[in-house]
């Protein structure tokens, strides 16, 4: 048997509103969810308790971090969420899955996962956005899209709980964060290599790391495709 | 053509906090829902409006009355929603489906159909949940089952707008066979080129395919990495 583990951290953004943090901690609470990660928030105050309910306990053991970086060090795999998402093909920052597919396919990733929630007002930047690994869409009116803080913690939750409820087909190890970034690290090296144009280069690396987001390869394919890599770098060296 | 009259009402049974009633309103907007029922309302006041934000409209033309069967009265089909449900077969009055079921069973329905939401703190009563046709239930953890009111107003109308709007919230275009077919060709021409173990490539390629297949990748993802490769192998011919 292989021990699969698995562990959720709800991470706010720089939330402004107390209210919304107390929210946020009591559907957690409902939903199973207990780590708390807040980056710069504001004062916890008596709002955010009695919105709370229940579910002090997940504002009390609430870890805070002064930045983004220092929120995610240590999570594995990170799941930003928008509402201004897109579907434009050219887009490749701002493209989505949704949530429900999402709530799906995170079953076959272990390790720290981080569910990231952005600003009431604007969101996550795009730097913020960068650095994560899917970005998943809850689908709303195009006519008021942005859901309430808590509102969009609660419906990405309640598919998570749905799914992790519902038995499904545990499959073997995914990445952890060293060899993610190792595989980003060559395909970078493999662009500078083929002397990929300068201009398209970032765009095409969210690319990359959007598409193995969504396919969360295994321990063993990511020794593959870095052997196929490492391969065809060493080659045109050689060559060179 | 059968044109299926079918109209919803959020109906808010004795409100004590305003604050719900204006985070439910703009949950309302959020999944294109505008017809708000309330039932002995609390005063809707400064608090309501702020956190209803762009959604005040549907408090100000909210239907207020001082009774249940009143409110209920022009409806055709009710809806009530509990989180205390049970799955025994001898109590008939709390027997209920689920949230995401109901989304899919009311597009049977037609006619103004009630979705009834009980008191913060006491629920509906059993002399109301009498009256009504269904009743739904929102999964929730058994530690701490009581959600707050905008949130299982938000659970319960995310299930119906994605029912509602199935058929389109189709993204992006995928990849067509001939695509497909072509991007292995080429990722097969590679391993040629790196000189790749011979016994390894069956399984390598079906694992290739197996990531593409779990990533499915958009068109321009699809040019993007056609791109990659066409320059990997260029490169390495070019200087063979």
């Amino acid at each position: 048997m292989v021990l699969i583990a698995r562990e959720f951290f709800v991470v706010l953004v720089e939330p402004k509103y107390s209210g919304n943090v107390g929210a946020v901690a009591r559907v957690m609470m409902n939903f199973d969810f207990s780590n708390l990660y807040l980056v710069n928030p504001c004062e916890l105050d008596k709002d955010c308790f009695s919105r709370a309910m229940h579910a002090s306990s997940i504002i009390e053991n609430a870890k805070i971090f002064d930045s983004f970086e220092k929120a995610i060090k240590d999570l594995d795999f990170l799941v930003a969420t928008s509402s201004v998402a897109t579907d434009s093909e050219k887009k490749h920052l701002r493209k989505a899955i949704l949530v429900e597919d999402f709530s799906k396919k995170i079953l076959e990733v272990d390790g720290r996962i981080g569910l990231i929630f952005g600003r009431e007002d604007f969101g996550l930047y795009n730097s913020e956005i960068e650095k994560c690994d899917l970005l998943v869409k809850i689908p709303t009116s195009e006519k008021y899209p942005s859901l309430n803080l808590s509102h969009a913690v609660c419906i990405t939750l309640y598919n998570l709980y749905l799914s992790l409820k519902s038995p499904s087909l545990k499959t073997g190890r995914r990445l952890n964060h060293v060899e993610k970034e190792k595989l980003f690290e060559f395909l970078s090296l493999l662009l500078d290599e083929i002397e990929y144009p300068e201009h398209k280069r970032k765009n095409t690396m969210i690319m990359l790391r959007r598409i193995l987001g969504r396919a969360m390869p295994s321990k063993w394919e990511y020794h593959t495709l870095m052997g196929i890599l490492s391969g065809t770098i060493e080659k045109i060296k050689k060559i060179k």
